[in-house]
């Protein structure tokens, strides 16, 4: 489409009916709309299973609705997150097949046929509080195509309860690890695995967490060097991130 | 140049020497290069007597030296922030007609005729310790070609030297306040004039002053509506804004 | 009115009905009243297409509703600030010309005829969320007698989107950023163009975003010179400024 | 009393009624009631038209009820802080006499005839959110014996309403600021007065006040010398120490 | 003086050699200069046995030797703070009866009759990192004419150490207590008398005292309704201030 | 049974029905099952006396109900923290012997036969809002099977309250001190005795007490150095670790 | 003897040496005297092994050894912490038997026979940076009387090297971990053993641990019940708190 | 060798020259040792092109010396991280062949034949001073068998020079920002690529940069969902999470 903006003015050029200089003005703006081919690709990479995601908060339920039916019709996945009931109940009346998961507050739409995942990512959770951030990121990753084992209740105070998981999650390809008060399960997780860790602090905790403050700035200070931040409870992006990198490994054969 | 560029494309096109095709492909990766006419059109505007900037720290003498005389090349003022004196003894060798401003630790190089500036901004400031900040917005605006009348020393604890100052800073066109401690000038300048307030907060201050927050949420939590601020000792922002804004009425002739 | 206090006071003197003592102490308590001349010539600008503004948080429908009748049989415009619903049809009742802005929750009555503005201002936002700040801005610089192009949603995790409205925004005579999150917005659109940008942060975020800190640091520690901030969330104060800023433009011909 | 227990002790001692090492025994726990006589001074020096205080927040209005008419029963001054009405209605009944200071939040019960106040203090407030923790400074003050003398809305956006209360603000002989979002007040007061100045930073502003901090910091980092601060919001301390400083001067007639 | 300029041109107006015009305008300056008075009462206040005070850090001892000297040409006593040992060898050669406080880094110059202080002040300080700090407040306010009692080493942790000075302390007019790491002696001190307090918290401590943040936190919250507070480490605030409280009862008798 | 289950293996080892090979497998598996067996141990020492806990915050009156009844059928003490009264009701269902501490909001369920306490543990409180906190120490030290006294509303302001209650507080084995505002009660405690004292910071406190920051930076900076500290608001581990400290006692005599 | 003072005083008043008044007068002043029995007491409890402790920031060698000695002559251990080697050799000239503890730069003097120690306390340190912190908790606890196992550089990223001394930390009966960066170890280890944990953050670690806050914040918000926390780098601290716990076992058979 | 060891015991209990119990008994501790068999795969994938890496910080240069011989004993490749030049002279002695990355303060000793790389990661940082961190990020990676693009020097306040990078930049599998000031160029660059985005805040800027907060502030709340964050300055966390990204790519063949 852009691409054929530019050639029917490469045309207009050839034959004479857009001056050089016309054409010259015209391309002026172009890098804005050109910028474009750039993000046309990004937009590819992602509809091969990555889902067009829908911020909830701050939204009506119609908001959501309207714009969750128009990336419904690109053919992709969809996924709206920290969506409430009713906002799933109005995407429902167009979308019967889309689901609705309680803890994760996400609903997800599922398209077309998935590619078969390769290896797994892990979702590695401390207490059960931190439940619906550990579950938007299992569901994040599943809707784009990843295979997810969770593993959740495993806080760093009984030991024997992760180590009984490591197996498992050493033969992740990716892992989350999501936890609040002390934020210590990422570094143990970091240094039982060789793969990268994306660690999600949570705002559980009382007094002294000061909103997950106390987890963020443990899990920065990790002292497994496997170990990246992201945002306090944004699950969401735990989860986009391991699907990304578990991704590289799925390029590389192209 | 970069429009040559593209109207020697264009002219191959057109000659049916370069396919459209390629064409496109060639003009894929322009949006970068022609972003720069909007930068070529900002850097014209700064040529209009507004200087480069060599910010030292973390730089040789040698190397300042070096990017001093590529830019003094171009035949406008050059302006070098936080420069210690060997600095400028190695730039003199080059350049001895460039001035070192001691307090503002600024060297600059006045080329070719100034502007008749019109109006005036003004520097207020609170105490002896702020005055190198308060300088550096001195030398800012005026290698801008700005007009400056400084009124320093006058902190809010002894208020009637600041009315004493009160007509003539009324009459300034923008106005950069300096105050460390309590950063209480910012809002009792900013109370009686009816022009824009650029407030510098600064490091001055001991204990709770913590480098100069104290003073930076006082200026930002400022009652008076036409105070706006900057970083933390940045005296050169306060004076770079400061004349942005008074050469808004020059702007409007053309 | 108070020159003419001091013309009957002197006048007093001069025919001997007053004491050159009385006078002394009478006038010993003129600085205070006096300063009022300095007012009254700021009032006077204001008032030249400038609005009273009424900030109504912890006031009544009732008290609001009086304060605005009295502003506005002064003849100029009247503003509003973060005024409920109940708060504009509580105005209505005695201005029924009164306009509400649902999204920037401000009540605006123009009175008189509007200068006709000369150049514009740009508010640009980054995100949706940000809307209700923008629209603050917005709506102040345009009661105070602006052109204001407005330019939303362009954050700069889709440059394309920002880019594309790069013509407007640089042909802007002052620009309102307004951001939450990671606050990039204002470093970008100061790099691209050469006026002052006044940065609003927003509250806009979650988890480490502190209720607007990481916003609010970020624009304070921009790398663009041009950028100077104001309080989060305080669209206001970001509409003003930039008002104030292109009306420098219009002072300059008197 | 205490001092009675003391005598009586003696006493048997003396009379041989009490072994001496039975009395070195009893006397050891004297400390901790000993220690009473100094607060018996103090209590004493309070009932010199100095009141009781309750803190209402998390007692029930039946408990306030009761803790008032003990308090009541001693023929001093009662004041009761941060009482919502409901608690204001049920120490009525008991007390027909107690007054609300609906503004104040606050409960007095004035008995005895206070004492001529010698001197005055002056409560001087930023702006109208302020008002209820001025006005807990000034009925607290009053409920002491202090005459007070308010000054309200003049923060120093609008420097010329302050000035026009200089002369009665520099009469007093304590004054207690009140202020919220930057601050500026306290030093702007501090450096026209030679008396101590109490600040009481509000937690009035938006944003980067952060609840109050920024205020505060600006009042801790005051470049006037006789500025002493207390807790955001805390009128009650601001009045109390206010009082007790012109009490010095009564105290030295004795 | 300013008294007499004013009179002079009420003359000039009486005679006619002053326009009515012509003095209006040069009226509209007086509010600054008339300003002047309220200040001359402030500097007349201030003679009375009050220093001027230097500042020395940032200043050379040159600069403070020339200062010192202007100031003690007034005939009044003299206060430099912070002053290093070099800067007092500067000043002595002028002022050979200047004396230097080594511990409080403080010079002072006693010059004329001083007059009998009543009452006096306490100094109480924690432990003998905050020596410094202690008799910075005590030479400050024995400069300003007022006796103080020091109570060095008291600080909680041995509250028998304390309670053996208790008698001493309750007898002061005002007290100044000194205290890094949790500042408990505040609020200890301050329940045990009933007079200000004036806190001092000092950045003694380390880890988590955070520069005197744990200090300062503490003691604007204390338990104690007397108790107010300065910067960190602001000695001279402390001595300052209480010396003001307990010239109040001086101040009475006039 | 997991040892059991070592034993099954090895003999089937030593019978051939398992190579060695296959042995290894299933042996590298067991560091986490067999790190069962350390905590074994540590359920045995807690099933001396020591309850089970639930922390009912996020989790529904049913679920809390199921998890009690499962300790409970362990026939040890249980306790529940953090519980809404509903919440006691479901689970009075199942059983009706257990208490609900109201202030506390803590359910506790006694079964067996209490070991008898040696030597006590105390819990001293600052104010009266600091209760709930208190309590909750309280009662999960008596569920822990220690004899507890309490000395409530013994703040540092009324020092002769505290002292009053010296002796009790000289004869505990440890000590729970619980204060928010300026938690200097920790200090001053610590300073009294010579056994360990756990600090609990309370959120109780206005302005800047920051949520129970204030009390949390004192105590950890206390001058004493027998205080450790806990989180803001736990009571629980206050009271858990205080019944630890006293256990050790008993310990030594196995 | 404060215990003889007060019999004869009981005596005079019996003989009637002394009148009731004046007896009454003087016991007023003995709260303070008498509270020394408390005191004595404590230190007596001290002397059973517990050294005096001098902390040597900010006095000279000289003060150092002074006191060193004042001490010695009492007979008991003697602790100097934060000493300098050159503190030492000053030390050394009168107590040749004093030793210097490079790494945790502590000065100890051991004098009379040692209690058989009973139990054993660890010291669990994460990383080799963290070892003066550490080796500052052994010494203390050593000279205290305690039998000290250490367990160094088992930092959570390689949770075999920690397991692998199981065992031992197991049998310890207080337990003091070191760990900076995020502070995960306290957590980990809190987990594994049924004792107290008193864990030392320190300022090890670079970026956003913030000198220290990160593990600081991180140990106050462990999942594990039975930690608590001190100073950061305070080693000295959590080898006092556990040598204190640890004696409690002793004092039981008292 | 464990596995031996293991092996070794399943023969005795075979063979029955050891009981069963006694078996279980060792089995015990086997936990810890077992735990080893994770990590040996952990190393032995660590061997595959990755490097041991010596932090160098507090360790002298011939702790350094030795620690760095051992590790290139095994035959693997080295990196000593933040060393300074005299312990890469001590290093050299014994490993001519180890080069020394001055602006990345990084020691490496490449050993053994590379795999070749696929694919490619970026390093992108904003300023000059951001270098000395992108270094030590390029540095690692490249020791870790990664082929490493950097762009430097293109922040955001020139738009233009980063978007000139930006195809390069699309084509890497794995992006390290490192930026400091307001960090936004992690978000910009985040929205350009499809891949994981590294960002690593640095310290650099000055006033309310707070030594590095801002950056990490405004990366963790990046509006762009593939942006996870290191430590403040960790260059090498940055290069190692990104090879580690590669790498996945290159695991999946196998």
């Amino acid at each position: 489409m852009n691409e054929n903006a530019i050639k029917r003015l490469l045309s207009a050029v050839r034959s004479g009916r857009l001056s050089t200089e016309e054409a010259v003005a015209r391309l002026r703006r172009l890098p804005f709309e050109s910028l474009g081919f750039a993000h046309v690709d990004h937009h590819r990479a992602i509809r091969c299973g990555f889902p067009e995601v829908i911020f909830c908060p701050g939204k009506t339920a119609g908001q959501v609705r309207a714009i969750f039916s128009r990336l419904a019709a690109g053919g992709g996945n969809v996924l709206a997150t920290r969506a409430a009931r009713e906002v799933y109940e109005a995407v429902c009346r167009d979308h019967p097949r889309a689901e609705y998961h309680e803890l994760a507050r996400a609903i997800t739409l599922r398209q077309g046929r998935a590619a078969r995942p390769r290896g797994h990512i892990a979702v590695v959770s401390a207490g059960t509080s931190d439940l619906p951030v550990a579950e938007e990121a299992r569901v994040t990753a599943e809707i784009m195509g990843q295979r997810v084992t969770t593993h959740y209740d495993v806080g760093v105070a009984g030991l024997h309860r992760l180590l009984a998981h490591g197996e498992a999650i050493q033969h992740a390809r990716a892992i989350v690890v999501v936890a609040g008060m002390e934020g210590a399960l990422a570094s143990v997780v970091g240094g039982l695995v060789a793969v990268p860790v994306v660690a999600v602090p949570t705002s559980v905790g009382y007094g002294a967490s000061f909103g997950g403050l106390a987890a963020l700035l443990a899990m920065l200070n990790s002292c497994a060097s496997n170990v990246s931040v992201v945002n306090i409870d944004n699950g969401f992006a735990g989860g986009y991130i391991a699907a990304l990198i578990n991704r590289q490994g799925l390029g590389m054969r192209d």
